[in-house]
């Protein structure tokens, strides 16, 4: 039974897998199941180009006229023949001479929306269920789910531990702008009664309003304190109504703490494991198909701003050189100074300490520096959970003060990565959340100077962040973490221009098909 | 530099990859960065046990007196020392002679709230953030992530592709009971006015109202007619107020979904997948300290209910066996009623095809027969998308038909898995749909007859579900796959008895910390 059972799978063949015969030889006999991409008529025979998501790359079949009847563009298919090599000299080295031809699932051509002719990315999003079966979307899962795979050993060999944290979560104030809010079911808008309404939000599922996690870094901090690295690649949400090529409403984020008392060890992290998948990349199939990928509509290529292979190589050569400069926030605005004064560069911002780094800043620098870290941003640009750049007073709050964070910018794309060390001092911590006001208590908050004579003084009342305020209360250690933005390291890896097309289902302000 | 962080790196040592020195041999200078136990004093000396996440078991250092200023349970400590074996006849073969002690963060004896005492299941429960560092929960943390990692390669050889499906959806009606909804932030129930909630739940972020996923099923779907086999792991949502061990309101999904026409294929995967993790368990350092790890309070046990040592190894020989047995629903039914007319069992509900199988009839089947697939439940049962157990008819729907589906039952926690092969004809799946009700259109429904001349007729409107329809109208393929409730299958092997202990941060109803 068990030998049927394989016989029976190792009979059809994914095209990926199609040994090659040399031309004289023995033609093999094989079955395939795929679709059809295109179908070309002659006289006396017609040309099926065949793709199964094992590779951009089509197969050809050659059918009798009479054999393609129902065979149009995304039409399932399952075809038996000989696979032998073509004479020199034509486009393709093999093709399948049909035997039999099966349809499994026809596609009616009058009303399938994904023909051979031109398409928007715009109206492609518009059939993200259809879009995922282009050869070039098809490809991008599948380098998607081999950075999964990369990552998972990386992490594993150097014995991370890795996490799957919470998307429902009680805090809505770690900085990170709009977040979802959830409930149990609502009334719909139309049988909606205004008190149905108002009772709904107030007795909640879980007692108090809970949002979807805007970032998983909190939670994994408490993993810290018992394991000395973690990591972990989930979902993160952010109700921001922007509108660019850079924000999604729904992303996989990649996050890490390590213990650690060097800022300078979290870059090293984060760059050594971005080196790392860009070298299992280069050296797979998938990075040569990548390469080798027509970029036409027919493949679902989506935007004329999508790099190319050449720029998709400068890429890659860009990340693989060694080190990454790492400049300071201070420096930084330095360089864009001296560019605007020596007219190299024009800026719609002056560079300046208030203004932070705009994305045409980064954008400058990243262009002449390739990846870099900017270091040490200063303190009331960064969220309250950041460790000062220097510690001599413990409670540091001086205006001109910096936190000991990074973020790492990428040509083009710029911010990829934003990290820091984070403040594991029970005192600073509380300070920094007052002067941020995170916590909404309504209570006066006590034990946050400097003078307690106890220095595990409780406070009052910390709101939905008290627990994480006990991280640093309770056996408390040094360390720092980075969260990276996945979908758009692969969208810059694969040279896809919007982040909306990098993943199969993009989902941002007034957009959520399916 | 490089080498200069490599050696202080090393200098420290995990717990779990200190090595043995044999008696009589030179002991080794070594430095640990922990977590305190327990400390006990005695007139001279102190003794400390520590950990740090690694592994369950303690380290014992032994201190000075004077050396344990501040030390108490949840201290994180940096002790360097020397690491020398033991007199044989000691309870632990090695110790480690501190010579100097580091109090890297304090813990207020008086407010930290692990000590070692009794603590409830329901206790421990309150402080999530703080119940993971147990040592026990410290170890579940580190199955959950072996597992992972296992589950990737294993999918990897196999040539499946890793899918991260949305988690934000359209669809509210796949049968699988209640949903949340999400929206922006929405006002607090304090600032609430009426109109403002009303606005705020006709206008929403995404135009018409979202979910949280309640399966990845439908998504993985979309991704098989490109390519042959997908999987997922992936966070999951249900917003029932059921207060069991088995049920969480968030929980990890494993699903696949693969190109097949026949159930036991299916059915293969679920079962060599799952003894392939077993497998893996057995033979890892991780299952040893499984097996080895105390149960008590200290440890962070939860209940009184979760298994033993024994008890643990019965269920993962139960597993090893093979091949498990499958049995149709009706033969199911026959031997709940031959079981309870001799007197074998007795059951509040007796058993009928009306009942359908209750918990106490899954209990009694699994106890009987060990892992046991339950296959071809009533039609009635089960969710539209199934596909009939015998397709004679295109649209049979026949009161006592059955789909082609099956539920895996495990001992003692019953179903872990459900699956089935998908209806891939359009024509019966309109008709399902129909049937269930589960499309919401306010037009009236054509093309969904038999007699229909164009098989491909748009039918007018199939709500939220329509992109699912498309997906048989246009090139479908026979497939069919499985949902895996992933803490649950952790929480059996590692013999864990409420699902609420085997994640971090469980979310339930009217509970949510954190």
């Amino acid at each position: 039974m068990e030998d049927l059972r394989n016989a029976a799978v190792e009979n059809h063949s994914s095209i990926l897998a199609l040994p090659p015969v040399t031309e004289g030889h023995e033609p093999l006999d094989i079955t395939v199941l795929a679709s059809v991409r295109t179908v070309r008529n002659q006289k006396k025979r017609s040309f099926v180009e065949l793709g199964d998501g094992s590779t951009i790359h089509s197969l050809q079949a050659v059918l009798e006229p009479s054999q393609c009847r129902g065979l149009t563009t995304g039409t399932s298919v399952e075809i038996s023949g000989l696979w032998e090599a073509c004479p020199t000299g034509k486009e393709q080295t093999h093709e399948l001479k049909a035997r039999e031809v099966k349809i499994v699932g026809g596609a009616d051509p009058e009303t399938y929306p994904i023909q051979k002719k031109y398409h928007s990315a715009e109206f492609l999003r518009t059939v993200p269920h259809l879009r995922l079966r282009t050869p070039f979307n098809a490809l991008l899962a599948r380098i998607r789910s081999r950075c999964d795979y990369h990552l998972t050993n990386y992490f594993h060999k150097q014995d991370f531990v890795r996490l799957h944290p919470p998307i429902i979560t009680s805090s809505d104030c770690e900085g990170a702008g709009e977040v979802f809010t959830i409930d149990s079911k609502q009334p719909r808008a139309t049988d909606l009664n205004k008190d149905a309404a108002v009772q709904k939000i107030a007795n909640g599922f879980f007692r108090t309003p809970k949002y979807l996690t805007v970032s998983s870094q909190l939670h994994l901090e408490a993993f810290i304190h018992e394991h000395q690295k973690v990591w972990t690649l989930s979902p993160t949400f952010r109700a921001e109504q922007s509108d660019t090529p850079r924000h999604l409403s729904e992303f996989w984020m990649l996050e890490t703490e390590i213990r650690t008392e060097r800022l300078d060890e979290v870059m090293d992290l984060a760059e050594n494991m971005i080196r790392s998948i860009v070298m299992d990349l280069q050296d797979s199939k998938l990075g040569v198909e990548l390469l080798s990928a027509k970029r036409t509509r027919e493949n679902g290529l989506h935007d004329g701003q999508d790099a190319g292979a050449e720029a998709i190589e400068r890429r890659w050569r860009g990340l693989m050189s060694q080190p990454w400069p790492r400049i300071t926030f201070r420096e930084a605005l330095q360089r864009l100074k001296d560019a605007v004064e020596s007219n190299r560069a024009q800026f719609q911002y002056p560079p300046t300490q208030s203004t932070g780094l705009q994305l045409e800043h980064e954008k400058f620098l990243a262009g002449e520096l390739g990846p870099v870290f900017v270091t040490d941003y200063p303190r009331e640009a960064k969220p309250f959970y950041m460790l000062p750049s220097h510690q001599d007073s413990s409670l540091d709050l001086l205006e001109h003060s910096t936190v000991a964070c990074f973020d790492l910018l990428l040509p083009e794309v710029c911010e990829v990565v934003g990290g820091s060390l984070r403040e594991h001092r029970l005192q600073p911590l509380i300070a920094a959340m007052r002067e941020q006001k995170v916590y909404k208590g309504t209570k006066s908050v006590v034990g946050a100077s400097e003078n307690d004579e106890n220095p595990f003084a409780l406070v009052d009342d910390l709101g939905s962040l008290e627990w994480f305020v006990d991280l640093r209360r309770y056996g408390s250690v040094p360390h720092g973490g980075f969260g990276l933005g996945f979908d758009r390291l692969l969208g810059y890896l694969a040279g896809v221009y919007n982040i909306r097309d990098m993943v199969a289902w993009p989902r941002y302000y007034q957009r959520c098909d399916c």
